[in-house]
């Protein structure tokens, strides 16, 4: 059974036509009501989904109440350079190998929080997230998807300045000032899609779209990617993979963010984060 | 008070004169248990530290009960390139600004861990590595070792054929495989040394000298590298800085680790680690 997941005042949830239900309450607290605990309990959390409408829910979903569904992530990773057509606008070699940094646990925040730029060359990158749900050490690709608890929006925000401004470059910090990291605004399980590979991708500044793409074009896809860190490293329920940004960021034209912009992003069949930047 | 902090059976501890003191049981549980949240308690450590001797013990410390003192960290930094020799014998240029990378949290491993290699170039780096004991967002340089719980001895275990064998460079993967992050055997309080910023440190393989430095020598001090990094993101107790290593790292002449060698790493005033390589 596919389930939505969320983080709602900081309890797991599940999600059913805009209903909010408690996991801690309808599970009689066998299903953690700690967001990063319920996230590596995949079967019951698909029982629970099988079983929504046996229990009255919690009202409807508040988006002011979301927050991060992954919020505390013991290994983050990005992907750089993942979309042939962004490699080239930065003007940078495809990579023969997955171009891994940190986006640090600490930049993590909520789909609806606002982005602290605290930079002259702030960015926006919307991208798929992956959360791992079990524990992949040495996975095949073709076994990958089964290691996956579900996907999510996510803005891989970047400094500019800080990440390319000196040699060599900074990827890890520079995107990862507090704030950096949004994602949501629900995590979906994989099976909820009838292709959870080509998946569309947006990002809207202040209404003007910016990015439009499909998962479809990633070099290394979902299934690589978490073959490929499951062979250096053990991967626990929780660890994130931001899989990288389609072309048309802030850097390419010259347009960076500025207080007071609204980056929308939105993933198909996941829904949509708005975060302000200030 | 000066303390000395280890992690015993996973229970945080105050060690003296060759003594374990559980710090749960003698502070009645007012500090918690817990390493993670104990280190973050440093008023209550040195208070505990200083009247230690109103207590009895919990017997003589055993080196195998050793864990990392700090082994769930939620942010963990490597710097790159930090000791001018060791740059020169990496053919690599002196940075302007801090080399940063993830030494990946899942990495992080005890003082007497066994090194998993899994790598033809695996490689070892004596390092000094610094933990974080309060929250810290832009702060002095002059004011950081107030931020500083402690320092430890630390091995940034390196893969070499992962890090450089591809372009571009994978500092992250190729310091994170699981074991590649041994830290202990204790955490000492930065009060505890004449002069924190000038430690001998030494690297031993198989009984034969192969590192021996000081870390007045480091290019980005202490200080410095908990300003840069606060200034960039907030820094929370138990986050780790691994520091860089002074010259004669393997990779410099070819002499890679492999099963059975046995690593032993020393700083002045802190102790000794020994990690055996499988």
């Amino acid at each position: 059974m596919s389930f939505s997941f969320a983080n709602v005042n900081g309890r797991a949830a599940l999600l059913d036509g805009g209903r909010v239900y408690d996991i801690g309450r309808i599970s009689h607290e066998s299903v953690s009501a700690d967001p990063m605990i319920a996230i590596s309990q995949l079967d019951e959390l698909r029982e629970l989904a099988a079983h929504l409408n046996d229990h009255d829910d919690d009202g409807p979903l508040n988006e002011a109440a979301l927050g991060a569904p992954v919020p505390r992530p013991r290994n983050s990773f990005g992907i750089g350079l993942n979309y042939k057509d962004h490699a080239e606008e930065s003007n940078m070699e495809l990579p023969a190998i997955p171009v891994v940094f940190s986006k640090y646990p600490s930049c993590i925040s909520g789909p609806f929080d606002q982005v602290d730029l605290r930079a002259t060359q702030g960015d926006y990158e919307a991208e798929l997230v992956v959360a791992i749900g079990r524990t992949a050490r040495d996975v095949a690709a073709e076994d990958s998807w089964s290691y996956v608890a579900g996907l999510m929006v996510g803005q891989d925000i970047s400094d500019r300045e800080l990440q390319l401004g000196a040699r060599p470059p900074q990827f890890g910090l520079g995107k990862s000032r507090d704030t950096y990291g949004p994602i949501g605004p629900v995590l979906v399980s994989p099976d909820s899609f009838a292709d959870a590979d080509n998946l569309g991708i947006t990002c809207d500044v202040n209404g003007e779209r910016r990015q439009d793409a499909r998962t479809s074009s990633l070099i290394f896809d979902v299934s690589f990617l978490v073959s490929y860190l499951s062979s250096v490293l053990t991967l626990v329920p929780g660890d994130l993979i931001f899989t990288g940004t389609p072309a048309g960021v802030g850097m390419a034209d010259g347009r960076f963010l500025k207080p007071g912009d609204v980056v929308t992003t939105s993933i198909e069949g996941i829904g949509t984060m708005k975060n302000v930047c200030q």
